[in-house]
C-alpha cells in the first residue's frame, strides 16, 4: 500500500543529517552528539525513597487519571518557586505541568499559529523547537546569533518584513547548540520589540540552573507585566528527563487555550512523575543537588574545553549548560569532518542540524560534554584533535 | 492584552457541555459521569514491588531520556502478547508505544490529516477522540450507530459522497458512550468499505478486555493483510490510566512517521511507566488480574443496570466497558434531566457531548459504573428513579 501523510508531516521528511545522527547512537561510539544528563547527575536515592513512599502511602493517586492542567500542589509548588528564585509570575498568570518542556513548545504552536503563520527563532536553534514548529506547518524565519545573543537589529528588521509574526522564540541562557548567553539589554530590547510589534516571546530556559561561570541573568518574562512571554520550563536537567515533567507559565487566557490543547494531546502528564517532582521540591536539598550537579558539569566542560584548545575547532567557553559550539577553519568541511570523527569512534552532530533554512551557512559542529564519562572525554577530544589535524 | 488564538483551537471553545461537566467534579458528588477505572481494580501490590525493584537495580534505565519509539522490550513484548492474544499484527506492521492511547488518535491525525480534511466517525462517539481531531482543523463525518454497529449503508453512502476522507474512527468493543459492540459481519464490511474507497481504519479497542458476556469478537485488524488498519491499545482500563502508556500497531511507514510526530510532541513516553507496564506484563498474571477486574465491574454494572430497570432511562446492557447508555422518553428533556440528577447530587453526562454536529439529534444520558463505589451505586440510582419520576 502507498500511504499519503499530510503536508506538515511530509516537510519534516529524513534529511541526510538525521542519517549521520543514526551512526552516532552506535554502541561503544563516544557520545558527544547527544545532550543526555551524566547518570551521576541523577538524585536516585532521593527518588527511589519518594517513589517508595508514595506508592506505599498514596498508590491511586499515582496510579488514577487526573487533571489536564497537571497536579495541583506541584503547580502552586512551582509557581512559589521560580516567583522566588526567579522573580517571574503575576496574579494574571497561571502554569501548567507538561510532558516534558517539548511539550510547551508543540502547545503554544498548536494554539497560536495556523498553518503558514511566521515565527522568528534564533539562527542556529534547537532542531527539536524548530521541528515541533514545522509539524505545524508554519514558517520560521531565523535572526543571527551573535556573542551576545540573537542580533536585535536584525530582529527589529524581520519584525517589520514577516507577515503573520506570531511569537519570537528564544533559549537565552546558555542556547542550544551555541552556549550563548543573551545580555541583559538585548533581554530587554526583545521584549520592547515585541511589544512595539505586537507579538509573543517564547522563552525556553531548560538550562537557566546550569550555570558554571557568574550570575545568571533575569529572565526575559522577568520584565513582562502584560502577559506577552510564555515561559517553558524543566526538570529535565535538574532531576531527570526520563519523567518528562516541565511546565509553561503564561498569561491565563493562553494557559487555558494549552489546556485545552494537552487534553487533546495527551490527557493529562504522568501521575507518578508529577508526584515525585513535587516531593522532591518539598524534601530534598534541590539548590545543594543543583550545586553538585554544577561542579560535576564544570569539570567535564574544563576537561572538554581545555582539551581542544588551539584546535581548528574554535569555540567561545560557554558559562553553563550542556554543549559546546566550535566554529571550524575554512579548510574543514563540517560533514567531512563528522563522518571522519564517527569513523574514528566519536559522535558529533554536524552544526546544519541546526539551521533553520537549509541554506544557512553554517561550518561547526555541536559537542556535548555532559553524556561522556571523564575518561570518554579524554579520549574523545585526543581523537578529535586527530581529526582536525588529518585536514591540514 | 487580547490574544488570538489558532482557528483549529477556537473551533474548541468551552461550550455549554463543558460547563455542566465542571459542575460533576464537585465534591460530595456521586461521580456517574467519569470514566475512571474503580481504585480496588489497581494492582497496587505487584506496581509496589515492581517499582522498588526498579528503582534499586536499574535507576538510571528509569530517570535518564528513552528513545522516541518506546522502550525496545516493551515494545516486542506487547507485540508478542497482542499477536497471540489478538492474532493481530504482521511481519509489515511496527509498533509505538504512546503517552495513552490519546496520543495515537492525536499521532494518526496529525501525520494524516491537512486541514478542512474529513474523518468519518461513529455518531455519538468518545469526546476526547472528537475534540482531538477538531484540534487538527479537520471535518468530522458522523455515521449513526446501530444496535450493532455503525450503519454500513450509511458509511458507504459517506465514502461516496465526502471529500478528502482520511480515515474511519471506530471503537468496535463496547463503544463509549453507548457501549455498543460491532457484530463480526459489519467488521468485515468495515474494512471492505475501506478498501474499496482507498481509506484507512483507526481502530480504537480500550475497553476490549473488559468484556463481561459472552466472548471478544476479532479485531477488525485481525483481518488487515494489506496494512490499511491502525490499532489503538491502552493500559488505562487494565493496569492503570494515570501512567498514560498505550501502543499503536500499524505499518512500518505509518509508525515511522508517527515516530517522527511524537519526537515533536513529548519525545518519548515517561520510562519508568514504560518499565513498569513491561516488568508487569512479564511477571503479574495479568489474566487473572483482567478476570479480577472484570468480576468488580460486573457487579457494578449489574447493580446500575437492575436499579434502572422500568424507568424512563431505556437501556441495553452492555456486553462490557465502563458505560451505560439510557436513551430518554421524549418527554424527558436531556439537559434538564442532567441538570436536575446534578442538583439532587448525581452526576451524569447529557449525551450531546458525544454528539459529531452541535445540531445531531440526541436524547440520552451516558452513566459510569467503574468509578462509583457500590455504596454510591445503589444511592446514585435511587436518586436518579427518583429525578426520572419528576418528570412525569
Amino acid at each position: 500500500m502507498d500511504y499519503v501523510f499530510s503536508d506538515k508531516m511530509n516537510a519534516l521528511a529524513p534529511s541526510a543529517i538525521r542519517e549521520i545522527l543514526k551512526a552516532t547512537s552506535q554502541p561503544g561510539i563516544i557520545p558527544f552528539a547527544a545532550g543526555n544528563p551524566a547518570p551521576e547527575a541523577f538524585p536516585t536515592d532521593a527518588v527511589r525513597e519518594i517513589s517508595a513512599r508514595l506508592l506505599r502511602d498514596r498508590p491511586v493517586d499515582c496510579l488514577q487519571y487526573g487533571v489536564t492542567e497537571g497536579y495541583a500542589p506541584l503547580r502552586e509548588r512551582v509557581k512559589a518557586d521560580i516567583e522566588t528564585r526567579l522573580g517571574i509570575g503575576t496574579a494574571a498568570d497561571d502554569l501548567i505541568i507538561t510532558s516534558g518542556a517539548m511539550q510547551v513548545m508543540d502547545l503554544a504552536t498548536k494554539v497560536l499559529c495556523n498553518e503558514g503563520d511566521t515565527i522568528i527563532c534564533e539562527s542556529p536553534s534547537f532542531i527539536g523547537s524548530l521541528n515541533t514548529f514545522r509539524s505545524y506547518g508554519v514558517r520560521l524565519r531565523g535572526v543571527p546569533m551573535q556573542a551576545d545573543g540573537m542580533d536585535v537589529d536584525a530582529l527589529e528588521h524581520a519584525l517589520q518584513t514577516e507577515p503573520n509574526v506570531r511569537f519570537i522564540y528564544t533559549i537565552p541562557n546558555f542556547q542550544n547548540p551555541t552556549g550563548i548567553t543573551m545580555s541583559l539589554a538585548k533581554r530587554r530590547r526583545v521584549l520592547e520589540l515585541a511589544r512595539q510589534h505586537n507579538v509573543l516571546v517564547l522563552e525556553d530556559n531548560p538550562y537557566g540552573e546550569l550555570c558554571y561561570d557568574g550570575d545568571v541573568l533575569p529572565c526575559i518574562k522577568s520584565f513582562d507585566e502584560e502577559g506577552r512571554v510564555i515561559y517553558a520550563g524543566s526538570f529535565s536537567k535538574i532531576l531527570s528527563p526520563g519523567m518528562r515533567v516541565g511546565y509553561a507559565l503564561a498569561a491565563q487566557p493562553i494557559i487555558a487555550k494549552m489546556t485545552v490543547g494537552k487534553q487533546a494531546s495527551d490527557v493529562h502528564t504522568t501521575m507518578w512523575a508529577q508526584l515525585v517532582v513535587d516531593e522532591w521540591l518539598q524534601h530534598d536539598d534541590v539548590a545543594a543537588h543543583v550545586r553538585k550537579i554544577c561542579e560535576i558539569y564544570t569539570a567535564k566542560r574544563d576537561t572538554m574545553c581545555n582539551g581542544l584548545a588551539g584546535t581548528a575547532l574554535c569555540y567561545q567557553v560557554p558559562a553553563g549548560g550542556l554543549f559546546l559550539w566550535c566554529d571550524l577553519l575554512p579548510n574543514i568541511d563540517m560533514l567531512d569532518l563528522t563522518k571522519r570523527a564517527i569513523a574514528a569512534g566519536v559522535a558529533v552532530v554536524p552544526g546544519s542540524a541546526f539551521a533553520v533554512q537549509a541554506d544557512d551557512k553554517i561550518n561547526a559542529v555541536r559537542l556535548n560534554f555532559s553524556t561522556p564519562t571523564d575518561e570518554q572525554l579524554v579520549q574523545g577530544v585526543a581523537i578529535l584533535r586527530g581529526v582536525a589535524c588529518s585536514f591540514s
